[in-house]
């Protein structure tokens, strides 16, 4: 009885997320804005790898949601730079769902097409589960967490649409291996993206900053071309 | 309304937790042991760290329940080594909660005294709020997830009955900054052992396997004092 109304609380919680999800997504594509869910485990390099892939934009102009438990030391970081970031603090919850980032993105501006990168609670589960109004999920993985992690924790390497594995600079120190961990990626997930990166050395970074530029000149292209279609279907 | 439900039946779910838990302690004290609740992000080095403690302890029994999402890699790396390991997937959630152990020991054989190892889910957030019978929460940090820590995942390093910072070998490769991330411990937990160990040169693990034989020769001390006690308030 007690996991029946459990389980029910949850369907119900995960299906009221996904529909305001999908308002949090079309608000932002009418902004003509790319939104990227970035997940990994506490410590992967999240802040350090949005600061890298924001110095190698071009075109697209960066926004930012921080999520933390309770501290706001990325966000105060990352204001330091330039970057225009707002922090949502959950107060204990262990990952970001979307009504936060519905009640976040209904006050900010959107001045200029761009890309939203929402850095998710450092946790390797919870977060795969929720989905937030994203376009593209963005895995941050490390070589110091070892390259069991996608038989581990298969449910974020699933449903990644780009990987980063982080500190590859550390490789000489450490028995990372690479065909293991890849193997275990590409039984999950067969064409994702994998992207080698170091937050030390900035190695990487421009090509992942490219990459996702060239997905939110799409997002924008096929914005144009459903516009009439898209407004519609409201009518 | 929703969300009033929703904290209801959460408040539900950890009442009975705890209720459970109790129970759980009991009966490993009946039998003389000692409950530790290993926890720590993935990849932190849990398993490594309890072959290491097991491989230094002098007179106390190890038994070992894993905690993974799905796989059972860890087990089999432990039975291997010929310690008496039990497996328990949680197919997505996030943490191991008291039912699921209540479940596991009930259907372990305790033949001698010592410590059973619960190495949880890899989560440095929900782990922390779920009480599973354990008599102490040992927390894995690492050099390697970076100085911020405490203050960003706070709850697990103030719940936290003793600290291990592993992967100490890579510090000349980091820029981990040990007083900062001191502090933060000592501002959430102001006399919890901290132990500085590495899972890959084995350097300080004798320290905790000495320091939890201590803890389990105290429990079993304190058995035999309190046993009269204790049957009677339960007739």
């Amino acid at each position: 009885m007690h996991d029946v109304k459990k389980v029910d609380v949850m369907e119900g919680i995960l299906d009221e997320n996904d529909h305001i999800a999908g308002h949090v997504k079309e608000h932002m594509e009418d902004h003509g804005i790319l939104v990227v869910n970035e997940m990994g485990s506490p410590g992967a390099g999240k802040t350090t790898s949005l600061k890298n892939i924001i110095r190698h934009l071009k075109s697209a102009k960066p926004y930012v949601i921080e999520g933390d438990i309770e501290s706001d030391l990325d966000t105060r970081d990352l204001r330091g730079l330039g970057i225009k970031t707002f922090q949502i603090n959950t107060f204990g919850n262990c990952h970001l769902d979307a009504p936060m980032i519905h009640n976040m993105t209904g006050n900010m501006e959107f001045d200029e097409k761009g890309i939203l990168f929402i850095e998710n609670i450092g946790n390797l589960v919870c977060p795969a589960e929720f989905s937030i109004g994203e376009h593209l999920k963005m895995l941050v993985s490390t070589v110091t967490e070892g390259s069991d992690k996608p038989y581990k924790y298969p449910l974020a390497f699933e449903k990644a649409d780009l990987i980063l594995i982080n500190k590859v600079d550390l490789i000489p120190y450490l028995d990372f291996d690479e065909e293991f961990f890849m193997k275990g990626v590409r039984a999950l997930n067969k064409n994702v993206p994998v992207f080698k990166v170091s937050g030390k050395t900035g190695e990487g970074f421009a090509e992942v900053a490219a990459w996702l530029e060239s997905r939110a000149s799409e997002l924008t292209d096929r914005g144009h071309h459903e516009g009439h279609v898209h407004k519609h279907s409201h009518e």
